[in-house]
């Protein structure tokens, strides 16, 4: 046999299995596993690092606009380098549908926005805002046989959110068409009555974004999509999971026999309100929604992750500048938390995070942070077996992870555009030394190596979640 | 000592008590437990039956106009007829505010529909179906003030829900003015979904009615008002809970500390959905909302009845006519389920069904009894000690029960406006054979004996629930 | 109506009711509840203090040996006189069977102990440790016949515990016989190998009586004590239970249909296992089984008595003297907390305790207060109506308790046989001013004013556990 | 790359992964996943069935004797004969030790009783009945050391069952040598005692084994076993769940923090009490322990195989013969059920039950079906990632499975001694039609290929259970 490349002697990592062989690759493609591998144009040495499938992160935000003049703090570009640096080969950025507009206008904004920029492989999940008639019942079942197969919905937010009814159209039209539905639950009406109360009482500190979305809303509303999920009976994704109440819903949900699949992100592992209630205006750096909440609620999500409550975990990648009036400081959320953008940066990091707080810590077994980081994302997200595993036919998107390699986080060492991280100063063990999209290196760790608008946009099947918590 | 009457040689029994003495009433209440008491103008033989508390059903509607021409079957005369016969000293009908108008003018109107027309002693709960800045800043503090101390807010029906943000702004109001909130949980927008889904695949038989309404619709609304009372922290009441998963929504925000009373109705313990699923359309004399759920729902309310998941049994008492085109079979609703109006009577069975079926099997004692008939609404409405109890100063409310009289429950048997029961052919055994309101007697069991307008408006004191499932 | 004595103008509070009114009382039974009573050969003023049943003791040790020479600080005067004025009408000791004898010889043991000695009523639980067939099969229905309905056995305690076999038979015995059984909940064998390590360790001091008796070895013979009795069908009572996890195992049984009593002591309350690591030895004056736990146990222990998972509060007073060679810290105590002996004195502050830190603190009402302080003793364990309220008939066995004393509870102002209290220094409002049982005065507070052998033994009826929980 | 066999164009499955390739197979071994290999002594056409790792069975009994005269119907020939015709490559029997005798002693008992007999490979667990200090102490470090690194104990049975004071001091042992404890729970005081009260009743047909061992007292056993293994923070297994309850014992220990491996068996699956309620004697066939329960028992189970409840899924292979005076029907258990032996046949039947319920019936998918068959038996028990798993430098130990094959289990068609299967006439699809062991095919799913003594005994490393649900 022939190959493009062989990675050689590495000890390979799936989701269920670990072992040592070399990995032949050809066309970008994993097309041979065995001892002794040979006759390759290029040869990597694994001998030391991990071989792994490389991570998929299926919630990030890029190039979104935000209103009131408030710019992201990454384009495709510098979204998919820094995605690439962390260890990543494929990320699934958000399609926003823009009010009075359909899903394909917004497609063609976004697909604008991508091409030619990105460094790894990236898919869209569209954001309904607006579901008219047409939208659920023209577009919908059209664009998931294009291979757009999941939307997200949103009940928080003035300008995203939508009514209970909608939702329910929604569900409705996904079911029959076989999209899969996330969901961001938090309940709107309650928040908005909270911050009414913290500016009644002139609590405008970032802190009061914690308390204004507490736990009881996030549950709240976490329970109500579950419900209306179970009504409509259509499988939905709770996205970025921060306590155990919320959990203990999804638990529930699947008790009584629901399709559900749970997601939670670093913040909610590594960060508190606490955090939110720095000196001076640091707080703003940590305002992301849900708000990280306490230690007994981080050790609930650790628990998640091991226990099956979550199928994935994501960054929730949402960048702003710190120190920038198109950021976090902009004028308004200077003065008055609620006007502070919601989100942090974290592509980069997701995964150096996981393996040292996770891995290294003794919580999670190498295997289930491949599941975890890569391969239960491209099963729920319908990549699978094309992405998320090692294997004899899928595209050859390998991390090489050095389990050693101590490396303290600093916003000077990452890639992404945020000009802060809200992870400054942690000490990692364990570090991506080198990423292949395809077969072809993108970066060797510390530099980078491979080409803008080298990434490709992914077509998606329908969603393994229907098939993989059948109950019968 | 003497007295204007004395019941003589009975078991009284209270919500923990059971003794035998006589009992002295003068000027409408009662001023002496002991034995052998004598010199009285009228001296009433107890010694076969319980003495106990007259019933207090609060939770019962009355001459509310429905729209659509549809007529409720019971006006004040007849619906507190109706309930002293069942053995109830007390009802505590509602006061709808039409919307555009302010409470005290629908208060208005309810009074005067009451004046001079009731057997029995009444109060009202007003239901806020207009929480304007006025109605909620101005008036209902004002109004609690005055002794009109719990409101209701329903989260279903198309005219009469609120949103979120109005449940909000309710509980908010009521938390400062001590009001106490009722809540009708049931999420209206999964109920319209699946209406249109029922209309749509021409389902519009009244079984219909309960496949419309599911467990999750309920359960959603349930979490949903508790989530939004523990955000506010208010204390609500959860009326007419239909089945375990409502239940535990209860007992888990008492476990998250927060102060909730649960309330089910007779026909949550005696009907399944099978009932409306009768031949021609005899479903719809069972239409009630939420709808009777099944066998095991049944177990489940009798087990919350039992370990004090509900404080309160109500009859939710809301009477239409079956051949009327006033009532049930109006002309669309004999077409179609969802036009056929809500509610049931059962005003005058609540109590015979409770001790027959409960005392009577072995599954609460006879002061339990007394706690969820009468004692326990008293508490939980701001009536206690005038109300709910037999105790030295309280009012001499009174019924005498037979344990051992056996009755066959028909509609001609019953006083109230209905021309039919839900629970026709029921063999029960206990009934009550003489209630005295205030000391003077309404009913020996078999006739009227009391005068219309005899029956009084209770002003009311803030409710105990506060105080009651204190948690610190 | 003449009287012997009126308890003029109180505010009389039972397990339901509060209502004012005065008491009158002849040949030491309450037979008039009303205002304006006179002619009496004895008139007490209760316009301050609250007039409520005197409490109910039903878990105390008195004058038990407990082996190796240990002799228990309290016989039956002091014990008694302590109770009362704690509050107290009525204790409930344990007689001990002693190995090889049979229940009727350990009775007799114990009636003469009591005789003659006892300021208020008495009435015996029967200690299992020697269940041999003809005690189960002949004594103990005779007993229970004769007014002994109530057993108790252990699962801890080398030399009394009982094997599961041992346990079945005795519970098989009292579900025939119809006595009501109580189960002190440890895993013997679990707290052997501990203590086995603890002393292999060289850890002997008293702290380790906590760190040897672990919650999960409570859990354990509570879950399994559950399971025994739902296998045999017989009702149990577990007694002082400590924590959360023991809780739930009752709230499981319950909701698998179970009948079950539940109690808690104020030491689960009032201390912790921190108190057991003292300065020197004085940790030792806190070794009771099971230990104290922790802050977290006394909320959920608060929240039991709340809403309903504890049924009676006791004290669970076995008193031992601290600087004595026959009590704490004789020769073997003093150099390994294993010889330390259990039990710590606790019959006179139970009910300042439940009533300040309950009543005062808004945790539970004056109702309640009555229900698990007196009430609820005597219709569990069979001396209810003529025990356990203010009501006609009963015996008037009644405490004034004055809401606004404060007093600071130190070992000199109590009358138990200990030479300390675990309470040393805490401050309380609320103290029984007054203590009349069968209508006499036993104390006015401050006082002695009942004469020793004025106690009277109490023959019992069945438990009405069967009846109070049944689910059909 | 040369190969001695070639399996061709199969679908590959592990338990994470499903794709197409050759494997190529050197020495017992997997060395080559790949497209198009070629040159190889022998190759296998596998372009229609699945290419699965080999069944683990880890609960199975061969030859062990049960007292009274009793013979297993299987020895290690047939016993693994018929495991590799349904689909196994590794079996794990258990060394019964003998009371009074070592475990050495035992173990060279059941080597002497295995050796040249199997056709498939074997690795024993050590049942502990006599848990000397000399056996704790001494031997059990030392034969860990050896790779016999799992012991099971039992809770029932009169002659095998520990006390807790052994099981502790057991776990003790096994924590500190690195021992898996399997545990088997039910309670024999329990089950001893209903057994006497329905002998009692002239009760003695084979359904009283149902009743005689009822859901409490597995639960009760269950959660003392874990309990006790809490206290000494040692991991342990429990086998064949047969409920919900015991399910959820394992669910609630996992939350406290446990390390739990949980087990269920087809006959949990498949069969219920009625089927002990057969004609005749016909339901002696289905006597095993647990008994079968009901059908909402069954569904439990499947629940619990989906959502990882549940780790590995094992017949408990336990064969007597039913018309047989050394098997079921010997002469006493003719007369009465406590002597039918206990145990049903299940080795060869277990996977087509699994794959036909299960993956056929979109219960689970084909990697769940893996890993409950094989992979997390060898990770379980220490066997991987030489054994369950489809890798390289894994024993080429393979199942070939039709997915499309329909049979109808009828005994004729099974291999086993046994005279009967209680699964006669069950229609299943979905079958292995080859077996290869180490890289030699035992079966062709019709004919023997393999010969006898080709099997190997397999020493076995420490479990991966302490890693796996780390908590941190």
């Amino acid at each position: 046999m022939k190959f493009d490349t062989i990675i050689r002697n590495g000890t390979i990592v799936t989701a269920s299995d670990t072992f040592r062989c070399d990995v032949g690759i050809q066309d970008g493609c994993i097309i041979a596993l065995a001892d002794n591998l040979f006759d390759a144009a290029e040869i990597i040495d694994a001998s030391g690092p991990y071989v792994m499938p490389g991570g998929i992160d299926s919630h990030v935000h890029l190039a979104q606009p935000s209103g009131d003049g408030i710019v992201m703090a990454d384009d495709f570009a510098s979204g998919t380098l820094s995605a690439a640096f962390g260890g990543n080969t494929t990320v699934m950025p958000f399609c926003m549908q823009e009010k009075g507009t359909t899903l394909r206008e917004s497609l063609k904004v976004y697909h604008e926005k991508a091409k030619g920029e990105c460094y790894i492989d990236v898919s869209f999940h569209i954001v309904v805002t607006d579901p008219t008639g047409y939208v659920l019942g023209q577009e919908l079942p059209a664009l998931v046989e294009d291979g757009y197969t999941s939307i997200k919905v949103f009940m928080t937010y003035d300008n995203l959110r939508l009514r209970d009814d909608e939702i329910l159209a929604t569900l409705d039209s996904a079911r029959s068409s076989g999209a899969l539905v996330m969901v961001h639950c938090e309940n709107e009406d309650a928040i908005r009555f909270l911050i009414g109360r913290h500016e009644k009482n002139g609590e405008l500190a970032p802190k009061y974004h914690a308390t204004s979305r507490p736990v009881a809303a996030e549950r709240e509303a976490t329970h109500r999509a579950l419900s209306l999920a179970e009504i409509v009976e259509t499988p939905i994704v709770i996205v970025h999971v921060s306590n155990r109440e919320a959990m203990e819903e999804i638990q529930r949900a699947r008790a009584r026999g629901s399709k559900v699949a749970g997601e939670t992100c670093p913040q909610y592992l590594m960060l508190t309100a606490d955090d939110l209630d720095a000196t001076e205006l640091d707080g703003a750096k940590f305002v992301c929604s849900p708000p990280p909440r306490d230690k007994q609620s981080q050790a609930a999500c650790w628990e998640g992750l091991q226990n099956g409550t979550f199928d994935v975990f994501s960054s929730d990648h949402c960048p702003f500048r710190f120190e920038d009036d198109q950021g976090k400081l902009n004028g308004k959320g200077k003065r008055n938390f609620r006007w502070i953008p919601n989100g942090i940066p974290g592509v980069e990091t997701r995964l150096p995070i996981l393996f040292s707080e996770g891995v290294g810590k003794g919580r999670i077994d190498l295997n289930r942070f491949v599941a975890l980081s890569s391969t239960n994302h491209a099963k729920l997200y319908g990549l699978y077996p094309q992405k998320g595993t090692i294997a004899i036919g899928s595209d050859a998107d390998i991390a090489l992870w050095d389990p050693n390699k101590s490396v303290k986080i600093t916003n000077d060492i990452l890639h992404h555009g945020s000009d802060y991280t809200p992870y400054e100063g942690l000490d990692v063990t364990g570090w991506p030394v080198r990423v292949l999209v395809r077969g072809k290196t993108v970066t060797d760790g510390a530099t980078l190596v491979g080409a803008k608008g080298s990434g490709n946009y992914l077509d998606r099947a329908r969603s393994s979640l229907a098939h993989s918590r059948a109950n019968s």
